[in-house]
């Protein structure tokens, strides 16, 4: 894609003229996200060969030096939270005004990808750039942000900086072990106060509204060649155990009539959140990702398992209606089976709605841009449904080949990178008006 | 069960007159079964703790000692051979005739219970010191046995003595290694000579016939009140490795129907399986005891299962017809899954029949005893299949309580113990002869 520029929004900048901001280009994408490549790429490794640049890590310290490095080179204040969160502070026009915050996260899962966070945060970071090359002053102060650690660590815990910002953080959370370092020792590394932690809390009306770039993480943009998807909400989660009791016994000298598997009624319980999941329209999701058989011998019937079910959907009200169905289908299947199926609930994420004027915000970027877009619900967990609960919250979904994520595979091309960082810039343009 | 005699057998002892032998009583067992229990017996355990006599461990060598001084006691002459089977050689009347080879093992699965294999052995060494004290010479030469290491243990084998003596090691089986030790290293442990493992052989024509007494390890004997199973074979096994590949994908992002779930389609074929192998009327039984999943993450779509599937009956052919069936329905889920399932073949064990003039005998023993008898299949292995390939074999079962076996909870009563040893040691005589 080449450079080109086009007319900045008027939104929110009433009675200002609109002139002209460079876009940015896809090259220039490429040229940043390579560059972040670098820091937990394996050895030996090529740009092809992902990251793993975890939360707190060596290479998430190294990675955070190089964005800060960028802050200070477009002319940001840099500040960081004491939960780890790197802020970089741009003045306004108007500096009584509460600015616009707009960023995404630089750490990865181990063996991870190339775009998942990387791209919203250096496309926040570029956008301070090209503001101040051009020297565009926006009306309302711009905040970028690289929130600490937005994949799970310490307990399976994650959005571990956006958490600690909208006050979240649960108790005896900063003792959490993991690796062999404690959690408040992991935030000081990264230049954290975890005694203080409770100073990283956002107030209500410190921020006008938060923005966030990110690749969809699914297929749907990337098969039906949409470049720009307008998230309307982020689903809420719920997560459960089954552990299925039956009797282990010995799998040649116990006739089949008389056996009380708990693989077989497992498997049952399997297909039965299946069925009840896609038994209802919409876009609602349950899987059983996780299972562990006990005694897991080939010539051993199995006597106990235990097994994850997930249900994420927008709307927490069918969650709940669809657990009772499934409830009902695990009773009958241990009386069938002759085994007991206890589910117990280990995980709730509530459900984070989009703002509607921050939908439409995105979406009179895109079309200024000319760009295709659809509104779609994230399946997936952000920073920004931290954000969602103070202030209003939008966010920005680009294409991913194949709907591969969180793997080396991981792919988004240059020019939808630069599709959306454009798509990001226009957005706070608008929210922050200029002129 | 108080002591009593009863007439010895004149099958096989044609032309001499049959006289009393008294009989073994419950409490015998107990003293014997007792005493053994205490090698490998759970620090500060009692009987009832089980046992932990894991083939060529201390605990096992201690066991093979105590044994050994059992027959010793009875005036018989104890040889190790070249795989560590102990034999206890009895002289008979007729010197030139081939002996009567009757016994069992001792070792156990780790946390493993007192009867398995510990019945049979000692009941064999029984036998020798009743005949003794009662100075009774039997027609033929008798020869009680102790099988080295019965239970699986170097890369997952099983029969490891007895498999020696049919010629069945498989190659290179010497430089197996397990815990750190190579089996060549195990075997010298117990007095074996690995380096001369083929001696070990035992040639047909050697012994005149193969007795074994085990507990069922099943239920239904105990279910039914039936104290003497006559086996009339044990089934052939067949083991296959099923990897079930579809694509590991964001379980919040992926669609319901985008997804190639390999846990979904594993559950299927678990399923499958035990439709299949209900789908017959007979005994045979399938059984899916091991199931991996990869990653194995709540929040990850499977992308790979590996699982056993495990066949048994006594007929091979039935086997083959239900795995033809199984092939054909995981062809059918790996199409509609869109998953890809490829199934390898594992571990065949050959179905051994018993003889049927062996069988009689047992029946013969089990009238003159007037216990009521039932004819089974045995669904686990025992030594008696290998040595079916060398000689006419015969198995009899007493009662396991709820079918528990391989567990501290395997329970056979005293008086079910007494009622075995005796039928052997009826049978041993019909077939030896006395008078």
């Amino acid at each position: 894609m080449n450079r080109r520029t086009f007319l900045g929004s008027v939104a929110g900048g009433a009675g200002l003229a609109a002139a002209a901001v460079p876009g940015i280009d896809a090259a220039r994408m490429q040229e940043l996200l390579t560059s972040l490549s670098v820091f937990g790429r394996p050895a030996g490794g090529t740009f092809a060969s992902g990251v793993s640049r975890v939360g707190y890590s060596d290479a998430d310290i190294a990675g955070r030096r190089f964005v800060v490095s960028l802050m200070e080179a477009a002319g940001a204040r840099v500040r960081v939270d004491a939960a780890g969160n790197i802020f970089a502070d741009r003045a306004g026009a108007v500096p009584s005004l509460p600015p616009v915050l707009f960023g995404s996260h630089i750490d990865s899962v181990p063996n991870g990808g190339n775009f998942d966070g990387d791209l919203g945060s250096l496309a926040a970071v570029e956008i301070l750039r090209v503001l101040q090359t051009n020297r565009v002053v926006t009306r309302r102060p711009l905040t970028a942000v690289i929130w600490a650690c937005e994949e799970a660590t310490f307990a399976g815990a994650s959005l571990n900086g956006s958490r600690a910002a909208a006050g979240k953080l649960v108790a005896g959370e900063m003792q959490h072990v993991s690796g062999g370092m404690v959690k408040a020792e992991a935030i000081r590394r990264i230049g954290g106060d975890p005694a203080r932690i409770e100073r990283a809390r956002i107030a209500r009306g410190a921020y006008h509204a938060y923005l966030e770039l990110h690749i969809e993480q699914g297929g749907t943009l990337a098969r039906d060649g949409v470049p720009v998807g307008i998230v309307d909400g982020i689903v809420a989660v719920d997560r459960y155990e089954a552990v299925v009791t039956g009797v282990a016994n010995h799998a040649g000298t116990t006739p089949m009539a008389d056996r009380q598997d708990a693989l077989l009624a497992a498997s049952e319980l399997a297909l039965a959140v299946r069925e009840v999941v896609r038994g209802e329209a919409g876009a609602q999701v349950g899987t059983v990702g996780h299972m562990e058989v006990s005694p897991n011998a080939a010539n051993v019937i199995p006597g106990e398992v235990r097994m994850s079910i997930e249900l994420r959907d927008l709307s927490e009200a069918k969650l709940e209606r669809l657990m009772e169905k499934i409830r009902g289908r695990a009773a009958g299947i241990a009386r069938e089976s002759r085994t007991e199926i206890r589910l117990t609930h280990k995980v709730h994420n509530e459900a984070a709605g989009a703002a509607v004027e921050m939908q439409r915000a995105i979406g009179a970027a895109a079309g200024k841009l000319r760009l295709d877009t659809r509104h779609l619900p994230s399946g997936a967990g952000h920073d920004a449904q931290m954000m969602a609960t103070l202030m209003p919250m939008g966010m920005i979904f680009v294409p991913s080949a194949r709907g591969i994520s969180h793997s080396p595979k991981e792919l988004t091309s240059w020019a939808d990178c630069a599709n959306g960082a454009n798509v990001l810039l226009e957005s706070v343009l608008g929210l922050a008006g200029w002129g």
